[in-house]
């Protein structure tokens, strides 16, 4: 990969705001904005994304450090860390390879539950 | 408010995969795909949102239901609503009056911690 060249500030996580330690993490898609997906990271993955610039996370069904791609291929590759006025959100932009799902599909938000009916 | 004509589609949420028993709710500006906030819905504020195409959230640090805007005037109007693949989290794109951030900017995600430097 080319290496590139990130401004880095440090910031104190609230990672015990939530019962389980972990914080959500909002990832969208660098070439267009759109929300790809949402998981979770403790202070482990989110060390690990720090240092690598791949997206960590931690798995709540396994149970376990989840690198994005090692198994799929995907890998996600972090553009731009974000982090919210009381600093318990994530808001991160990724190069995303191939889908961020694992149905296939680019992002994980596919299923409307309310949508504009389109005027005719 | 105008009338607007919404599909809606019957879809249950999994609430129990948390262990408070809530699920994180993205919210974007329609206006233009910013990612405004996040929050946390319980069944109840779900529901209530649903029925009135307003926000509501369930406040972990008050402890209660919280209907957006109620103290700000900042109100926050049902555009569309999606729930990703395993039916754990919610985007929600909105029509935002004001900021969203209660510290005044539009959207809570104004902080920083690794940015692309600007190539000179």
């Amino acid at each position: 990969m080319r290496q590139e060249n990130f401004s880095q500030t440090d910031v104190k996580l609230d990672f015990e705001k939530s019962p389980d330690g972990l914080v959500p993490v909002i990832v969208t898609d660098i070439a267009n904005g759109q929300v790809l997906m949402l998981a979770y990271m403790n202070a482990q993955s989110y060390q690990l994304t720090l240092e690598t610039k791949e997206m960590w996370y931690w798995s709540r069904s396994r149970q376990e450090l989840w690198h994005k791609g090692d198994t799929s291929g995907h890998y996600q590759y972090v553009k731009s860390i974000k982090v919210d006025c009381d600093f318990d959100t994530l808001l991160i932009a990724v190069d995303q390879v191939g889908p961020a799902c694992h149905t296939g599909t680019r992002s994980c938000f596919f299923t409307d539950v309310i949508a504009m009916r389109e005027e005719n």
